[in-house]
């Protein structure tokens, strides 16, 4: 245990109804302060990404929110992120209502400054778009494996005109050099396609994509072999579109895509990689105005809660 | 390919929330230009014959809007329905809002159009009161298979004082010799009983009548082996009550029943069905004004693309 | 069959959404009148023991008006609740809408009127801190069996500096007397911990605390045989929570869980009880001003009504 | 003081939220028992003269809730009803889900009983199709006059074919001689026009029709002189359709119309004619379905709460 | 009357709920087809310039479907704006869903070729920002009057860093030489302010800025007549944001103010401009992702239906 | 204007909908830092004292999202309070969230820490009970006088059994000395009586009691000149009950009134007051879970910004 580890608040003495919310009611750090932590929870507000319904800017507000009602220890693994870590809310990143180029960057520098302070993040979006500027801000000069859940592959050379937005971050991030295709593995893809040849360019890349049909006919436990398998020993990332989930779980998003991942095998899948080498993480997607029964918020909230379950018992 | 297809909006350039709504974004047909396509989708907004809470009059509305999300190719067969056919939104069927027997006349009029024309429909409902007078439309002289999913067998002799209504639209499509009761196949049953003998009259003509005990000792794969048993080479006709899906998936419908198929369960068991001898499809009983959320016109657009798949698949 | 059944209304001729709406449409009756009554379904309207979000008070106000549309006969089991025994409405326990202590001891009062009638409750919730004076009010000398469904223990000795409230009903009624834990089993545990000996109490006790993991890996049939062994032929009291279920099917909960068991399952589970000594019932912590879908009213009523079935069905 | 006027449930002892919901927890009567009450609060779930958006067979349910919530004495008038007069919860007016003609003389039936038996009728609608066959029962052989207020003056000859539903009424019920249409007024009346003559009929026939435009020139007041001057002292009906207010207050009904009536001029209108010859009432057009906050609900039960009080207070 | 005139559909034949939406149940023309028509109703879906809430994108979608409720004869002015003028819906501008300055082109460009048909726009946004390119499409080398209906005066140079954005329009309008702001009125300015000086260059510049403290000193009719005074007998346009009439008449906007403008005002404002020379107008800023009960909708719809009524009515 | 004023996040370049939510963004402050401020914004989450519809433990929670709407300076009266004073977000005060008089004293003892360190409160509630232990806390010798607009006088002895909840807190607070009767005016009272003499003890104390009647006949510039002659130079608190507000503005709330108080009108006597003697303010019986559309919280993040600017621009 840290001795050090900041607490959240007790929810044993003060209702959960109360106080300020910040992330899983983590205590509040300001960048100025990273070096009290290990591990930050932040939001990116952003969705100038989105070719459809908008919203996702609300993510990270609506998670705070959510977050209220998580416990510390996770019931299957046992494990108390808040005692293995130091875990704080560090805010938002800077973004730009009107310019995505310009938001990109500052997302870059955002997290730029947590990499170099030794913090690792576990992220609140934001379209899907962000996965790029985190890829960057993270990156140290060698490329990540990926662990991708999600409807859609996201590896549009261009979509509606651009080449930046939440159809393409995965194509740019591989082309950057900041993952490894052949250690990224898509899981729950199953969304119609515009063109036959949606998939080839990450086929080409060596990306290992599971589509539903094949996710179904593999199993679960054979999956989690699988991410195992092709994710190694080396440092990944988790991106966790909650459109990879199905819309029953997650209604509140800008795409959903019906016949997907059910939350218990998504429950399962994550905790099944408890002690992997993963360095940060992220979930998108959440659009609190398309979420009237907040469900979308509260399925976010206790996914963002097994990230950080995964980054705070990877080995460091 | 079909060469002359009218092609619905192009979904990468104009994006999803632009121009007015048809059904999947295809190009809107009259009446009076049928020949210039093959297959119609269209409405028939229609709730008289509900007995508890009406609101699927609605549903053509609602899943014009929801199909605005929906992309051309389908993700597990590959079928892509707008090459394979001329597709057009044909409008609604005519109907009058206070009376049931002249609605019906009018809705089997304007089916008989269609079908006089060569055109299949693949309809947006409505209660499942209008399958019978959409039969009626289509009737060619000989009776159609039929492949139900439905919480509710739906062939009750009276309801509430009525021959007419939701309740009992396929007693009498197979008593007017619309339907073959023996190429019938009906899943996912599985409502409480007002009487014990709310069957009997099926079981006698020969229905294949699933309940979801038996589709679930069954298992899916075996269930489509029956569906293909029982209906065969001939004609079929598809008809889809949103009711059949559990609850969660369609909470939006005037009578949900707890326990019910799984909207995965449904697009692998329609997609089993590519190639088959479907000839017309409905999807009925999705009620937007008890669908705040949006989740049933969704799952119900995406059902309406399965069907438009299958009826652009089938041989001519 | 029971000659003297008074009829509920008969939604064959009066439509469901008439009439003043009380459970199940069943006749309402007095206390004065208990002995024209078997089963009373009945409604405790309170949540000052609920420690986060209120709003199950209202649960038996809308589980009377999502109960209007359920039918009499059990799809899977063929019983008719109202035929095996009198069923009335009851109305609701008395309760106090500030005093927490005073509210019980009214709830007590009330059930012990009920038991001394020799009238059967099946009661609809009110939070998980009513199960307590129920089972207080239906002590007659002897422990009962529990079949708990829930997301949650509910054995804290002390919650938010509080030894009565919703988290602490089943370590209570153990002391007094008014449980068996040797014959007492939870079915569905999975929400986080709080702290790593949350359970410890309970397994001492002797309980048999099933998690979900445990309950997947164990199976549905597998489950239910072990329900039947631990509580044996004794009298047993089921309490359904419906966080229990996956929030999916019950959004409108004050503290869901994601990732538990499906409203399929809770269907099998408890219909394979038929027939086994159940000899009263609760569903509990439906909260209405969170479920603005709806959709856990009708979840919760359609509990209800399985319980009912069970509780007409045991032995007398 | 009426000495043996059964009470409502005491709200100063029995929580709001608990017991079964009658109209302002009025004790229920059955229809054998009206000798028991002289003013009979109760609903006719009706719809099917609906043109547009149905949903107001949910009315009298949802009334009835939402009037948990009121007290018992006027706050400007000091009226209490349930001293001036027994009051009783008499249920619902049977109705046919599928059939208007038939419901209209179950309705009728219904009414021609209360009537016989002496008692008054305060009534929650519905849709405004039900003011014609309520009157038809009220007929003591004299007609009526008339304060309705109204977005729409409802005396169409025939509307979407028919001659019976809720744009028609009026002009049927002065047509038949229930209604003297020189002591007939309507206040609020702005919809827009289908024809230049929508309204030719009505003042052809000596009904003062009294638009937003004049209502607003003339003033409050002066309308409440105008409104008595009309009806005199003879017996008068209220019907009072909740779209005369504006839409903010009573958005959930099928056809709102921006610029209405304030919530407050209704109020002080109505307690204006206190003491007036006012024998029966109604609210119609509250549908539940279209009423997410609730807020309609509430209107039409504070509504339905002055009608009662104006009800109990004319002279017998 | 235009004896050409194509009629929109008929809502005492066909109902509401029925056919394909397009505003006011207009005939939907072509771009190519324009010379069929006097004005065109179109929708401008873009919320690029939304600095909080965004959802404006759907504004079109949503004023079509709550369109089908209008007649076609006003009830105060009597015109008939459908026999006035050939009316269409001429379907949506075109957009860019990542780029605002393309958007802007797009936008200018569709106007520019209605202007250059010589056919009146009647809009719906969409964010104010659309307003700009709206006005570029139709300038024809005179700067035109304007009638602004807003709470914010949206007059800044720059807003979060950007000058192109719903917080900017008439600022870069009138420096384009679009506007006269000599002839330009705003009223029911009310929002908080920012600076000081947030106003000063539109003072300066000799806009008329009436806030809602003068709105409501001098009077709707005084109103009225600075209204007349300011903009004289020169082309003027109209621009209607939603969000200069209080909250509760259209809550589902991205800046509710309140204490703003009722909608009876609002119409009664408009109704007095008839006759007056408005050659187009807009009503901006309908979120509907924010307007769960509908009621921003309809209140859009409504205001659309005024300024049609206007642009119907005006010299040409 | 105060130098060391900190500043609230800027809305003109980090968007509203980025950062922890916080009252109106400005900074947070713990307690043990209250010399950095002269204001505190704070909740208090507490709903116990409830006597119908539970919920209002959420409206800090609320508040503070909604309040990132907000400007810094005020419209009609110029007052920029974040220049006035120092200006912090001081978290919520402590509750328990089973024991009313547990809570009472915890509140007491946080609103004194405050009193002690010389900073003013501006509360969000909670429901109406907790303006008695926050009196408890400022008390500081002398009573207070009272501003509070309401729908109830909240001057019962006892409701529902007890002298402690959202019925009673101005008897309590006047038997303890905490208030001057005399100073203290009601205004907007208007909710049915449970008897008739509810109002009989208030008056005799002195309180000016004003009813809608009144406050409509007297007109909203002599209700200001009758606030201003009740309180004097004195101390005074204002209340603000959200339920003072006609139900349009404000339907999250537990016990709403219809025929209240405009929201405009709220903010003209409010901005009245500017210079007055206002030494702390609350603005309470915000439900969130009642209010699906957010217009409650909105209209309450408003009220409270002019609480603040009341309490800035006090003499001190």
């Amino acid at each position: 245990m840290n001795e050090q580890a900041p607490a959240p608040i007790n929810s044993l003495s003060v209702p959960r109804y109360a106080e300020i919310a910040s992330f899983m009611r983590a205590p509040i750090v300001r960048l100025e302060a990273l070096d009290a932590i290990d591990i930050a929870l932040c939001g990116v507000p952003f969705d100038l990404g989105v070719g459809f319904r908008p919203g996702a800017r609300f993510g990270p507000a609506a998670l705070r929110e959510a977050s209220r009602m998580l416990r510390r220890i996770n019931a299957t693994t046992g494990v108390n992120p808040f005692e293995l870590a130091r875990v704080g809310d560090a805010g938002d990143a800077p973004t730009h209502p009107f310019d995505l180029l310009v938001s990109f960057d500052l997302i870059t520098s955002y997290f730029s400054q947590l990499s170099a302070a030794g913090v690792r993040p576990v992220v609140a979006g934001g379209d899907h778009g962000i996965t790029l500027p985190i890829l960057r801000g993270l990156h140290a000069g060698h490329p990540l494996g990926l662990v991708q859940i999600d409807a859609h592959a996201d590896i549009f050379d261009e979509f509606l005109g651009s080449r930046y937005n939440h159809a393409t971050p995965f194509r740019r991030a591989i082309e950057e050099g900041l993952l490894d295709p052949r250690r990224c593995i898509q899981i729950g893809l199953r969304g119609g396609k515009a063109t036959p040849t949606d998939w080839q360019w990450g086929l080409e890349q060596g990306i290992r994509m599971l589509d539903y049909d094949e996710y179904e006919s593999l199993g679960r436990a054979a999956v989690v072999d699988e991410i195992r398998r092709v994710i190694g020993d080396g440092p990944t990332y988790i991106s966790f579109d909650i459109d990879g989930l199905d819309p029953v779980y997650a209604p509140g998003t800008g795409s959903p895509e019906p016949g997907g991942i059910t939350m218990r095998d998504a429950q399962v899948i994550l905790r099944a990689l408890t002690g992997v080498n993963i360095i940060a993480a992220d979930v998108v997607e959440v659009a609190p105005p398309l979420d009237p029964s907040g469900t979308t918020a509260i399925t976010g909230a206790n996914i963002m809660y097994e990230l950080l379950c995964l980054v705070a018992s990877a080995p460091r």
